[in-house]
């Protein structure tokens, strides 16, 4: 077997180690059925098992209230892009939202085929690289729609913004989820692709508030209604079912290691021990993103020229290190320090930009 | 480790050992990367090459000609069920449609918030228990639409219907899908979820001819347009990296065994021996399809009564033979008998029918 590697991919991304070895254990037979989780019915008390933990692990890791649905949703944030205005529509009303990066663009983009949007803050002057300070959305506005974590251009809000209370704030989570703690009250949905730190591509969790399940037209396809999913536990079709699986192996774990607040422990450690060695490399790796904005999950910097970008990329592959190259759309260099990534990796990432610099310099 | 079972559910199926056994031993480091194949980037080299691989195989297996696309998507074929007329309509058009159960009525119901549809042929009036005969679609319709094998009912077309030359064809083929030799250039588009046939669940592969990828309106959410996908070769969004990757492994697995060919001979056997009991049951077992509309995928029938038939399906669960119950939203007995179905396994439920009926009439 090839030694595992330090993996700081963007998404999908890492899974703890533990999580495969258990999927790899069970997966010619789950639960003594003499069946893989590949295998099983939707409809057979072993998924239906798996749904509901998945769901309740979900709720107590992020103290869900019980006016909260959990819906386990195929296609990941970009289907919600859409979905988003679709459900929470409301006839003559805009749709505000924060442009913070590539994400926020691509969500205000399918809003913008449902009506009039709205932008109250943006970062593009600045091409992304800090949070709008005091973001407050109107009252006049069907949803305030907020991108958490942006990984394109390594920015997260450090605060939640003001919004009206009957308005619902939404929140794309995709790339901070379940990465520090946050209180559900002040959203009325949360949705966020499973791949970067619950569990692997092909799934999407969706935490809808159960009054805002009323506002889609009736006549829209059934399968873009989250109410549909809401009324059937997520099975009103085949869901993913292995994709679901190993979110509920994830969430086991995390549970675990302390749960959330653990992970976020762990998470401003891993943030710290890269953004040091930007701080102190003198200039030889500038950070993206201004310090008040930094993410915790993704790490970006430049380096002098981009020849000099490659080469990093390079070594650190050959030394184990995988995923540093920047989105194709900015360039540059990302490190993504999602939840299973390890304190180990991050120090052996750390020292490795610390030697690169001495010999690069 | 438990006996692995005889799996005749209808979907989520069963999958060939191998395929299996292959997942396993390469789940905690992929093609030496050092990653599992749950950790990979989608825009690594690696899944690149799962992607292509997946979609050769499928394209040599069917003898696509090279104006086809494959698309592999998230979600099933509830989600085609909108897509096919929010794709293909064309503006002042009815869609025709076959009605043969309970899957052409629910792709019907989507259809129609898209515009009218019409049903040409429908087998409602005897409890869809056969393929009406000689149906033909009419030159003045966006598509025609066919489901080619009803999961529920155990019907599936022995023939191809009649379509003008100017009408795309579109079929739901996700329960016989790859079962059987077809011709694609029959078709305008083949859609199918991969749960039964060729994969597990969480991925559906949609086979669209180019020339149908333009009339998608223009205001439609990028998700929703096969155009979208077509362009970037199934990689706008995250794909469902693992789903594809064990239909990749499926159709390795299917040509070594000597592909369609190979596996429709196995089809047309298996479903003669569970057939074959039915008939010479002398009524004990009431098959549900016409004979000349029999499915070789699901295999409907009755017993005298429920007491009867809920007794059956529990000593086969007792003797590792798996999924006998019918559908809910009828009842009775199926036997599902997808592709990785084997003959052992069909001619063991064979033997446990016998003896059933030998004990218990």
């Amino acid at each position: 077997m090839g030694k595992r590697v330090f993996n700081f991919n963007p998404g999908p991304a890492g899974l703890p180690l533990p999580v495969l070895e258990k999927a790899r254990d069970e997966l010619l037979d789950y639960a003594g059925t003499g069946m893989s989780v590949l295998e099983i019915s939707h409809r057979s008390k072993e998924y239906e098992k798996i749904n509901q933990d998945a769901t309740d692990l979900l709720r107590a890791a992020m103290g869900l209230p019980s006016d909260y649905k959990v819906l386990w949703l195929g296609g990941g944030a970009s289907t919600q892009f859409f979905m988003v205005p679709l459900n929470l529509q409301l006839p003559g009303k805009p749709m505000e939202y924060a442009l913070t990066g590539t994400w926020a663009q691509k969500a205000i983009a399918e809003a913008k085929l449902y009506g009039e949007t709205k932008v109250v803050a943006s970062s593009e002057d600045k091409k992304f690289s800090y949070i709008p300070k005091n973001v407050a959305f109107s009252a006049n506005t069907a949803f305030a729609h907020m991108t958490m974590n942006e990984t394109i251009h390594g920015v997260e809000w450090p605060y939640i913004p003001q919004v009206p209370k009957e308005v619902p704030l939404v929140c794309d989570a995709s790339s901070d989820f379940l990465s520090r703690v946050i209180d559900p009250k002040k959203f009325g949905v949360i949705y966020a692709g499973a791949q970067k730190n619950v569990g692997p591509a092909g799934v999407c969790a969706v935490i809808v508030r159960e009054d805002l399940l009323t506002r889609v037209p009736e006549k829209v396809p059934s399968m873009l209604k989250w109410s549909t999913h809401a009324k059937e536990n997520s099975l009103y079709n085949t869901p993913p079912v292995f994709a679901v699986y190993i979110c509920k192996l994830w969430l086991e774990y995390m549970k675990q290691i302390g749960g959330i607040p653990a992970i976020e422990k762990m998470n401003i450690e891993k943030a710290k021990i890269i953004y040091d060695v930007i701080d102190k490399s003198k200039g030889f790796y500038k950070g993206h993103a201004q310090p008040d904005s930094r993410s915790r999950m993704n790490v970006t910097f430049r380096l002098a020229n981009e020849q000099l970008e490659e080469n990093c990329a390079k070594e650190a592959t050959a030394k184990g290190l995988i995923g540093l190259k920047g989105h194709r759309s900015v360039g540059g260099m990302r490190a993504s320090l999602y939840n299973a990534v390890t304190i180990e990796a991050t120090k052996a990432l750390a020292e490795f930009l610390k030697d690169f610099q001495a010999k690069n310099q």
